[in-house]
């Protein structure tokens, strides 16, 4: 119980990172799953399910993608934190903001599912939800550069690694402005167009390019622990 | 605060499971934890409140059947992830598709119980149902193959661990098949017996042979530590 | 990189407890936060908005109750883990029970809050709500009776500690019995009852006694470090 | 497995500080959260959706200024628990009463942003969402208060830093008081207050000094580790 050792230090900002995560994969996993509830028939469906059911789809469309870009998120949030060393206040402050946007998503989601169909709402609702799409897909790149920027980020990471990051986060900023545009005239585009971004950033990097990144960072930590 | 020592290596790969786990067991938790949401009673209740409660069977039923699912996934969830050694980043977007099912559960989970007695509408619910069920059963066994598949798993896990672990998923499969097709005559019948299965998967593994296994791990674990 | 040495071993159990107050946390956290969505005003309530606000007290003091019942198990629930060395499979279902019960809770509450005032209703309201606590409760004990019995407390553990717990967990259940009893004939000071028993859980030990047993345990802790 | 070694007591104790932040910061992520579900149009809306939405401002800044207020909180208990060598048992029930206020706020915050616009009514919604900030507020004082006499404070925390945190905790309980006097007045005006307030609370330390403060700790820490 002597005060104030290196590994009590080390403990105390690692519980701060830690409740970071914490807090962010709960608001993350209670979002997405807070989806499920706008997936309701209408009164009126009694008579035939199966028909209402189906009649039901941009409400699934809608669900899917915005379950995929929040889980895409994660995994960019994930991939993040994953290279940062420690976080300071300004980075906690931005994640709040990343999270307010989050967890706003499901009310853009409702919207969309609703009024799918009814001809100038569609285009007032499909371009709300694709600029929640923006503005959630930014806040990733702004703490991702935000980090870079004022050195949270690991001394051992690797150029190239830290590079990857960046061309993954990046182009799908200029996706959803080109699809937001699309929307103004054919929305359900846009919309497939949403869940085509959020799959682009979940299906996993080229796995050559990968693999020889994690060989080479295990190969450079065995070497250290011989050394 | 040298770089990249070996504790550090694990700690962040630990950190990567440890945030799966993480954001998994949020969103198995809200999931099971939304279905009471769906416990309502109709407006027009409030007479004959205890005729009203009693009348709501077919929620209780759904509620009971959905929960014991979920639970029994998250415990097989549990018993995949345990073997673990690492993950990858195609487990990782294996175990989000899951997720997705699970997360969607309450649904099917409150179409049935809204639909159950109108005739020609049950069957539909009842299928619907299954489907998912069947869906979720599959999305876990598929974790668990492409784990081993990729050498995923622990070296020192034994063979009979891994067999046991594989006959414990795969048979609720086949189970979910015939309840399925058997909900199309009688749905009632089938949502009881999706009820069994997750029944099937919740009661322990048979104790002798358990014990055996455990027994055997930590002589193993203790002539190690002395050796 | 050796396989299974006994840190690995101990750290895979300690994982497992893990994975189990993990998901505790959450669905007893989910379902304590999910009360506040049936505190609603009714529609008519545009006029004399304090006024329905102040009608709406029957609400709030089933909040209350539910919350602190909540609450208190959790504290419970926290205790006992606490006391684990290890957990078994029997002990993560009969988790599972006592969550499905917390996660039902929600249910009872708004039939309590609705029906208060309508005669014959709010008796068959308040005896379902008791009942539920009453449940809660016996799986409480249950689930601390059953570690006791299969060995998973820690051997650490002074054997006042444990009685000193098993009291605590005990005298409840015959406060529930008395108080549903009561709420047949006066359901509102059975509602009040049940407050005040979440009340007596949740206030702590008797300072002295626990003063006690937590001064000789670190004497005890400090003997070893030295020895 | 010798029995009670101090780093197992020592893992006891960081075990229940553990649960104790991972339930709040599971309530604190669940009520942030659930915010979204009172952002619901009504179902008149249909015709001109843009002019509904935009109709829909009191409820998004409520949205805003609720979300806000529990991040801020969050921030609050995240450097409260920073400090915190170990937790008592009056503590953790004071932090159950903090949770029930958080996650009582989503009512109040409905009541608002349904009644803002109809004169008498608007009153008494900003005045009960107020008090609800105060107390929130109180609590959260309460708590770091507490833990300075119990002298849970860990002994390595410089007096300056503690001093720091206490006068970040204080002044917005008079800001809240002013803040909803003025409501009776202009209930609008209160709201962008207690927005105000919690931005105050969220935006991070002055620089130089906090900077000054971790140069210091971090120099300390240093010389520790070497000598």
């Amino acid at each position: 119980m002597t005060t104030g050792e290196p590994a009590q230090e080390r403990k105390r900002r690692g519980l701060r990172t830690g409740r970071l995560e914490a807090f962010s994969d709960g608001v993350f996993a209670i979002a997405i799953t807070l989806l499920v509830l706008d997936l309701a028939l209408p009164a009126s469906a009694s008579r035939h399910l199966l028909h209402s059911i189906v009649e039901l789809w941009p409400s699934y469309l809608a669900y899917v993608a915005s379950f995929s870009t929040i889980g895409a998120t994660w995994l960019g949030h994930n991939a993040i934190t994953e290279y940062l060393e420690r976080v300071n206040t300004v980075f906690v402050r931005l994640n709040l903001l990343l999270l307010l946007v989050i967890s706003f998503l499901p009310f853009p989601t409702r919207l969309f599912a609703d009024y799918i169909g009814q001809d100038s709402n569609e285009r007032v609702a499909a371009t709300i939800y694709g600029l929640t799409f923006l503005v959630v897909s930014t806040m990733l790149l702004v703490l991702w550069r935000y980090a870079l920027h004022a050195g949270l980020v690991r001394p051992d990471a690797e150029d190239e690694e830290i590079q990857l990051l960046t061309q993954r986060l990046t182009p799908g900023l200029g996706g959803y402005v080109v699809l937001i545009i699309a929307g103004l005239f054919v929305p359900l585009i846009a919309v497939i167009g949403y869940l085509a971004v959020a799959f682009f950033y979940i299906i996993p990097f080229p796995r050559e390019r990968w693999n020889r990144l994690t060989a080479r960072r295990s190969r450079r930590s065995r070497r250290r622990s011989r050394g």
